[in-house]
């Protein structure tokens, strides 16, 4: 079991000047779309909420939207240079910019310099960032912060939702996203959605989603208090990779018994691949962990398009009760 | 009712030297793989069968496969340049080429010469293209020939795939796709798939329905007569267009009812899009065309991803029974 307060330096953007106990009302969120160009729903709502302000309306704090690779977005694909959502580094952000730098790193430091005090947007408490994926995830939560501001928003979003349509995925790694400019950053990713199609139940499962974080903030801020709880996430364990012939072609597919059927329990001894030729590839015989006897994992971003070129056919993930803390506004 | 014999300029690429009582053996199949390089199980059957072909092999002719426009599937793309899918027309085929001519141009050029008396391939008389859509459309033969070579496969295919997984398109419209480059094309849509994403239950129909095509092909060779029959096909009528405002924005979803619900009847009152502002436009608020009381359509690559740029949101056909003659080989 997680606690919220669990802290290491790989998880903390804010690390040194994050601290979960200050708990004050949130003054600014601000709302990413088309970070990946050709995630439709995300690019789209802030089209949607640009005609009708009043969406995003509340009376405790102010929101903007962001489309936060608009070079990505005119061309419909993940990215022009290089993958925005990967970009947010340490080395990036220091870099001396010239006019070779891949635009994907130059606007990550804009979109850092306009989240910054004195910037076009200024400092923001939350940061929400809209994703599609290819993948039958429904509405995945993506965090990376373990304090409570954001678990309690997690908690109600998942309140507020039908059980199956949400689910939470504790992401860890490398501090280069997007959701990693705020103190409390939480990804929506959702699908399935091809990439460059705009589907009416993923766009309306979406904007349902950010309105209940808006409005847990609203909440929040009017000094609501929120019970300790418990939140059931997902944590990575191993990405698992596509199988390969010789020359270092994929040579396989997704297993039918897998294929869209992300957080649905496996083990050890379920097909997850199946080559060209015919045979049968089992979990077992594609991780590189060791599996215990009887352990259950949960797939998600099962055969997502964008993840081919990093090689993931999809993550095996485990389940995770975090426990909550009470929380409300100092 | 379509008679076989039906011909106008616009449907034929081998007017001309194309006669439909001359029924020879079929000595020499093509089959086209990657001409969108983001359509995944054609890309992936090539390589299938590259490893294993034996699969393609039959006794009275041969069959040849190429991957038709490599550089835009190293890139997973659609295409580099522009579409070679409508690429190959007169105009094109008879350039001057020059090293500021698009890739695609250049490839359509290639593809012709490879498919020419002392080309690498030769000529061919059947051409097979595969491709992958977006949309739920399940297998979709696409003709633009009304000969009774290309007639019979269609119902021998037809016969051999349930009903729902296999309708036929009837393409009209100018002489610029792959299958315009052999007097009997066919193309092979299936869907839904992801663009840059391999699923095993489109590629294993995209493979039966090759394999039902090389079946009949080999039966046609072998002397055996195909009764007179009819053919149902989808004629289009209209390219539906994406509601915009006024900047040219697209401001519209594909309306619920009608999202996956490819070949399923609409009429004039049904709806089709949904405005984000919550209004719901019908059929007949949308189409150019004048619509009948009672008239039925039947939509098809509904949201498919390729055709937002070409502004097609989906296409409205209609049901026609075409009269196919008996065939044997002469």
């Amino acid at each position: 079991m997680l606690s919220c307060y669990h802290r290491s330096s790989k998880i903390q953007r804010f690390g040194d000047n994050r601290d979960c106990s200050v708990m004050s009302a949130v003054k600014n969120v601000c709302i990413f779309g088309g970070t990946h160009g050709n995630e439709m729903s995300g690019v789209c709502l802030l089209k949607k909420w640009k005609d009708s302000p009043g969406l995003l309306k509340r009376s405790s704090f102010e929101t903007k939207a962001v489309i936060s690779n608009p070079e990505a977005v005119k061309l419909t694909r993940r990215y022009r240079d290089c993958d925005l959502n990967r970009s947010f580094t340490k080395e990036n952000l220091e870099a001396k910019l010239t006019a070779d730098t891949p635009y994907e790193i130059r606007r990550a430091n804009e979109l850092t310099n306009m989240l910054s005090a004195g910037g076009e947007i200024g400092p923001c408490q939350v940061l929400i960032d809209l994703h599609n994926t290819t993948s039958n995830m429904k509405m995945c939560l993506i965090h990376r912060n373990l304090d409570k501001v954001v678990l309690q928003m997690i908690a109600y979003v998942n309140s507020k939702l039908p059980e199956n349509d949400c689910r939470n995925l504790y992401r860890t790694g490398p501090v280069d996203h997007a959701t990693d400019l705020a103190p409390y950053g939480i990804g929506l990713e959702v699908g399935p959605q091809p990439q460059g199609v705009l589907r009416d139940d993923i766009m309306l499962l979406h904007e349902k989603t950010v309105m209940h974080c808006l409005d847990f903030i609203e909440l929040f801020n009017s000094g609501v208090e929120f019970q300790s709880t418990d939140v059931i996430t997902y944590q990575n364990v191993e990405f698992v990779t596509f199988p390969r012939d010789s020359n270092g072609e994929i040579n396989a597919t997704i297993h039918p018994s897998l294929q869209d059927k992300d957080w649905e329990p496996i083990k050890s001894r379920d097909p997850v691949f199946r080559l060209f030729d015919g045979t049968v590839l089992l979990l077992s015989d594609v991780v590189k962990m060791d599996i215990k006897e009887g352990e259950v994992f949960y797939p998600c971003f099962v055969n997502e398009a964008a993840y081919y070129e990093k090689d993931v056919a999809f993550f095996l993930t485990k389940q995770t009760q975090i426990s909550v803390p009470a929380l409300s506004t100092l």
